[in-house]
């Protein structure tokens, strides 16, 4: 399975003047190796493991990883993989023991070549490396992942002719283009988070507490495959304070629902936002002319949305929008974001991000009004930029629903 | 609420000669402040929020953050926390609305007191530091966190006599022996945790598959309020070979199951094994005995632990004793590790650490046994150490269990 746009990558490379790309966060690693690094979800600031690709061949990764992963590693990387595993983990096997084709290779690679398992992870690192051809290469890595000041400095020793430099945007770059298998886990995973929303409508009742919400949108999420991540169901003006620990509202009759909520499947993210109203709003007529105002603002921006407009273009656009649809005070400090691994992925739709917007980017497009102690508004939508216009790819009625109690 | 242990901070900063600490990380300024950032939930590598505290006043905290932030903030700071937002946030409101207690501070802060939100990160977080008499201080930060080189370079620009040490460490020293709070925290995840396995099992049953006894595990925890992290459940070899993404087995009758599954409540988190089987096993009488010797192992290691003892004594006992309950080539590289705000917090029971274990000190101690081509067995619980000896603060039956099918 090949998620990386590689043609771009080779663009984004050649004009960084890079020799290749190191990954050291459970996004990256996925994104170049198709390897789901398990063991960093549950320890996200200990558990290394590093993936490198080379310029001149991208299908073909190196990984230095802990002796203990490799099953994972032997089941998912891409053939040809450079595999070079570090420590010591401790796998038994008795003799004539019937073995799965996956277990015979990990008996070979952690069982019978535990003496070929490195000392230590700066040592694999710069094995891996070399073993791409890298060893005297200019690399991009992305720092706000794992590799610890520590190993940096080993590897740096190891290989004196690498040049290791900063590269978390480089990754983003390359990742902000999508190719069409990424294109396909974006649809699912937008498809599970509308469902999840209206899963959670479903209890929606007089007396119900935006946690019970929050639960059955969750239940839905996993119930699925799925892992829930911002999972933001306000009732009222809590929509308008934001998230607060600790806090549960109960819900009533006429109050407004306010939707926010992004989850991940098989890696992908997807983030948008819906409003509905148990009865009439008891805030009144003003809630459904601004809603109305955010979605024609919203509407504005999509219209804005094609391959050379500026992100900033499509901000002033949907802010413009929004204004002239109803509330003349409308602003914000960015209207959306690009989406795919990270839930704010680049570019971001404010009115500082220049980037021209290119086909095959994914944004998620989103246009709350908070107000206090008014009910919290919000749209937002999946939208995929095409070569002659945008589209929102979800299913999801975006009208203001009330809906009975 | 107040979760950091204070006497102990006291004894840590004063050893290191430390004048504060600041907190760059979900986990840790959740623990100087009650603050819990879902933001960094939902954009772990992007949602900046900083938290200090000074040695001679470690009630008062002080807070660099986005002004977006603000309400959560000032709904669960401590009384007299310095709170200095930065950057801008657009919230309305409408002349005479009728307003919270907590949205009328928000008015006060974010909207009527717009103009002091500082320009930029650096900039309040230096303000924030200076605000606690720190600006020539020494402090430790989590360098695993979020405080990026350029914020970093910034801060120290704005403030030349603050020296900046790395302190993850430092932060998981104090964290590893808890308060009241703590322990109360720890007991509710637990029990969420053996509710959850027991609801996984209540779905068990031939046909059943290892991702549907996945799901049903994180509903139960999701129900709660809980956050899943580590869900394995894996049948039969599979329990040997560890985690593999995109792979799931079918339960038949004869299976033996395992979980290693750990999740989060309230910021803390749980850690704990069971095996059961689907009948009786067809791997056969081995499956009983090395289980058994497991457990042997694992009561070997509580009966160890006692205050000054090293962690490293801990985990050769555990070796010892499941090697001569009936493993004889049993090895690990470590049989548990602290819990706590991180699932894997310090000590590691393993033969390289030989922390003096302390009273008040809460261990999941696991020793699995992997064998490829044999069910994957593992016992885990957690453990209080006291000042006369340790117990495990568990309710959940720790025999193999065969389960009718």
């Amino acid at each position: 399975m090949i998620l990386m746009n590689r043609p771009r990558a080779e663009r984004v490379l050649d004009a960084a003047g890079l020799d290749g790309l190191l990954a050291t966060s459970l996004e990256n690693v996925y994104y170049l190796t198709h390897v789901w690094v398990e063991s960093q979800v549950g320890l996200p600031r200990q558990a290394q493991f590093y993936a490198a690709v080379a310029r001149n061949r991208l299908d073909t990764p190196a990984i230095a990883c802990g002796i203990n992963e490799m099953g994972n590693v032997l089941a998912n990387a891409p053939a040809g993989t450079v595999m070079v595993p570090y420590g010591k983990f401790y796998r038994f096997v008795e003799p004539g023991a019937k073995l799965s084709d996956l277990d015979r290779q990990i008996k070979e690679w952690v069982i019978d070549g535990l003496g070929t398992s490195r000392s230590g992870v700066a040592v694999a690192l710069a094995e891996a490396l070399d073993g791409l051809g890298l060893a005297r290469g200019r690399i991009a890595y992305d720092e706000r992942g794992l590799l610890t000041e520590d190993v940096k400095a080993e590897v740096q020793k190891l290989l004196p002719g690498l040049r290791l430099v900063p590269g978390w945007a480089i990754f983003r770059q390359i990742r902000a283009v999508k190719t069409a298998v990424e294109l396909q886990r974006m649809r699912a995973v937008l498809e599970l988070n509308e469902r999840s929303i209206m899963a959670a409508m479903g209890v929606a009742k007089p007396g119900a507490t935006e946690l019970e919400m929050v639960a059955e949108y969750e239940r839905t999420v996993v119930t699925a495959g799925g892992r829930p991540s911002i999972s933001q169901i306000f009732f009222g003006s809590h929509g308008s304070t934001g998230y607060v620990n600790g806090r549960s509202a109960t819900l009533t009759a006429g109050e407004v629902i306010r939707f926010d909520t992004a989850c991940y499947l098989d890696g992908y993210s997807s983030d948008i936002a819906r409003n509905f109203s148990l009865g009439p709003p008891t805030a009144g007529p003003r809630v459904q002319r601004y809603y109305d105002a955010v979605v024609a603002g919203e509407e504005a921006a999509i219209a804005a949305m094609r391959p050379g407009v500026p992100a900033s273009a499509v901000f002033h656009a949907g802010v413009a929008g929004t204004r002239k649809a109803g509330i003349p005070h409308y602003d914000r400090s960015h209207i959306g974001h690009g989406a795919g691994l990270e839930i704010y992925d680049i570019p971001l739709l404010g009115p500082n991000d220049h980037t021209p917007l290119e086909a095959g980017m994914v944004f998620q497009v989103e246009l709350p009004y908070y107000e206090l102690g008014f009910p919290g508004l919000q749209i937002e939508d999946t939208v995929l930029v095409g070569e002659h216009g945008s589209q929102i790819i979800g299913q999801l009625d975006r009208s203001f629903r009330v809906v009975p109690h």
